[in-house]
């Protein structure tokens, strides 16, 4: 017997995918001021904005693997109409690339742009990570000139400082690609056989923090067994070799010339190396002529994240004062920015090798420091809200909303149900009102209204129901009608100390 | 024969998918200043601002039909991880329908929110139809106050204004759906057997724009055959009915209260009609009491675009300022803005009816009013541009350029090959440099620098090769190197007086 089952009507669930999330009032705020801010510094350094469209072609993203039908992970793709794949965009690179390729005859060379906006990464979301979230990212395109690196490292520390980052509580480390390759090379690691050694390297160093001096050692040689018992194979260097390399992680000096003239007794056998090392000289000297001390940018050899994806020279921008982790321990609060040089963005479409340089600025990263450093406007934003007394003279209540707007004060005239005045100043403590205005009938007959300094009341807020009980509590002030604009001024000031 | 056709290196095509595009600079800039504009009146009018996620379920979007496996045309929607289906939001509305259901416990009440961001269509593109653009919304859920309604008005006669419309150059048009209403009620066509005759009137006075009064008398009576001989069919009103519909259009006078009395005689008999009567009239005087007169908002039934989907009042913000389309004929530049009220909002997620209204500026019909008007900020915003005369003192040059920045002007060094050094005046001229600096050997040792205005210069720029004869041109001038910033200041404010 067939059964017949009745489709009951089914209401969609209000909730986004798994992984996305909304902003809210203060929220989107504080984001877009610190955008403001940080758009302010990259356009006084000649960076011109771009917003490229947030869809791209899968192709343009390189996102196809060879011989793979449906595009790589990562993406959120889709066929179009005709069946071509398009997909969100997941950085701000990829389609910088696609723009440069497509209008490299009409953009100014070299080109300095800036980029903000949200990217989509189809990744399993976790705590504190979701799949659609904010960059801000500047790049240069089309120069080799190390006057292109120092610029962005400049840049990134006047961004830091014009968010409210203090001189002192944060510092640009310079680090550079080809010095490691250099030390690859003097290792004996240099020849095409050595390409699964060198990309053992690579991974070694980048676990230094995690692993210690010890395991990366472990690594670098004949390999590592990790407490669980799982074995990782090692680069297989010998012990001089090891110790050349940890001798380029721990080259920093106390001024630039000692740590490049350390980084040259590695390298000295190594041209592409020396260059390296060249290059973080030029770096320095250009900071220096500009007013960069080492007290803001520092050459660094420490700093490996990002040398195994850059080609010249890597940067980080780490925030060094002290946070308190979930467990109650002390730690720098760490990277809010990171960048480096690149030189074949735009090969992939125009064969041409392209070289170009920029930085990616991790906005939740530096929104959650600015937050922890309280540096955040944390000002009562609410509007001040005209309550409704008498719902037959709305346009009384609208006019008095009318002169404070023009005013330019933030305000609003309540509009849910007048009955419960209860809930009206309920409602006014929930949108964090500095002010709440009352004009009774005896009120507008005496040509007065009342003020109440809500920061104040918000305590006895729910205790009161009626407007008589109201108005005998001490941060409300009788004031003439006339004078409603001035007064609210001075209690708005007062509110905000 | 099998043929071996071997794959050869396809470079991926640098353009965005179909329908996409890109925004440099400028525009950039422009769209970011006008909504930054916007966004001032909206959170003066007590408007929070709401960022939700670009991508929803499509069923919180409600664009399954039933019976339909994929979701509704128009929408760019592919399935996740868990096989949901998930789309990009199509408008702001639908994501404030979903948010407002999942956090109205937490959210005021009234919420007041506004949203200005990208939405994607997935239509089929056109000449300035594209299949991303901006949208830019306010709305008041969760009261049925015409206050809420009187409010958007005057807010968006505001945001005119606040941009750079002036007065008198726009109009803010008021219509009530419920007039409507009540003119189909008087006209025979209220039963639930009317429904179809309902929607040919709706469709029949939207067209009004394009078929005259005489092509909507024919479609509300028996129908009416175009110039091509297709004949559509009319709603089949008497002419007694045809008379009141078309009166309800023509009911403009030259009060409010002239037209709300023209109203009433149409309505008379209908309470939901005279129920809309009472909301103009209400929206009305509200408006007068915050002192907007018709010369910026004005009650007007002419206004039918959107009757067909929205339930209460309707506004549309039009500009009245004449242009010259493509074939050089003068028209009104016509809707930038439009609105009104529904009811209908979150009733598919909670079963509850909850009332709202709310206006959506066309962002970038908004743009293109504000280019015709020559409103937008022309002035120029290219960077003084430091040339390099001799590339082993970049130090020196990249620290001229930090003193113009830090003195707040927009400034960089040439980062191109500095040997031709017509290329750099050709890069500073497609920069629209107002300003460049100039500093050879013989400078140095004299301690002074060559500036240059380039608009000036422009003209010469393509036709000077050397140094040498750059130094002839009027424009420029030689000035002591310590007094840099303050000749450059001096030569920006000519540039832009």
């Amino acid at each position: 017997m067939a059964k017949h089952k009745k489709k009951s009507i089914q209401r969609p669930k209000a909730l986004p995918p798994k992984g996305f999330r909304d902003y809210f009032g203060g929220e989107v705020d504080e984001r877009n001021l610190m955008l403001a801010k940080i758009s302010e510094v990259y356009h006084r350094y000649g960076f011109d904005p771009l917003e490229s469209s947030g869809v791209e072609m899968v192709e343009a993203l390189g996102k196809f693997l060879p011989d793979v039908d449906r595009p790589n992970e990562g993406v959120f793709a889709w066929q179009d109409e005709d069946d071509s794949w398009i997909a969100l965009r997941y950085d701000l690179t990829a389609p910088l690339a696609r723009v440069y390729a497509q209008h490299r005859n009409e953009l100014p060379s070299p080109y300095r742009r800036y980029a903000m906006g949200p990217v989509w990464r189809n990744e399993k979301p976790g705590p504190g990570r979701y799949r659609q979230f904010y960059q801000c990212d500047a790049d240069t395109v089309g120069t080799a000139s190390m006057a292109a690196d120092a610029e962005v490292c400049a840049m990134l520390s006047d961004c830091l400082e014009a968010v409210g980052i203090e001189r002192g509580d944060y510092i640009v480390r310079v680090n550079n690609r080809k010095v490691l390759n250099g030390v690859m090379e003097v290792s004996g690691l240099s020849g095409d056989d050595k390409v699964i050694a060198r990309g053992i390297v690579l991974r070694a160093i980048d676990k230094l923090d995690r692993l210690g001096v010890d395991g990366v050692r472990s690594l670098l040689g004949a390999g590592r067994r990790d407490p669980s018992g799982d074995f990782t194979e090692g680069a297989g260097l010998d012990s001089t070799s090891v110790d050349v390399v940890m001798g380029f992680i721990d080259a920093k000096r106390g001024t630039t010339a000692a740590t490049c003239a350390r980084l040259r007794e590695l390298v000295a056998e190594s041209e592409v190396g020396m260059e390296g090392v060249d290059e973080l000289e030029q770096i320095g000297s250009l900071l220096v002529a500009q007013g960069y001390g080492s007290d803001r940018i520092d050459i660094d050899p420490s700093i490996v994240r990002g040398l195994g994806y850059y080609t010249g020279p890597v940067y980080e921008a780490e925030l060094t004062f002290e946070i308190s982790d979930e467990k109650g321990r002390k730690r720098q609060f760490g990277s809010v920015a990171g960048g480096g040089r690149y030189d074949d963005l735009v090969k992939r479409f125009t064969g041409q090798e392209v070289p170009a340089t920029g930085v990616s600025i991790g906005v939740d990263r530096l929104l959650a420091a600015l937050r922890e450093k309280k540096h955040l406007n944390a000002k009562a934003r609410g509007p001040v809200v005209v309550t409704v007394m008498d719902r037959n003279r709305l346009g009384d209540y609208q006019s008095m909303v009318s002169e404070l707007r023009d005013s330019g004060i933030r305000a609003e005239m309540y509009l849910g149900n007048p009955k419960n005045f209860g809930n009206q100043l309920k409602y006014a403590d929930k949108r964090e009102s500095p002010v709440a205005v009352i004009e009774g009938g005896d009120e507008k007959e005496r040509g007065v209204v009342q003020i109440k300094d809500l920061a104040l009341g918000a305590r006895l807020a729910s205790e009161i129901e009626t407007s008589e009980e109201w108005k005998n509590q001490p941060a409300q002030k009788e004031i003439l009608r006339h004078d409603l604009v001035a007064e609210v001024k001075v209690m708005i000031a007062r509110a905000e100390g």
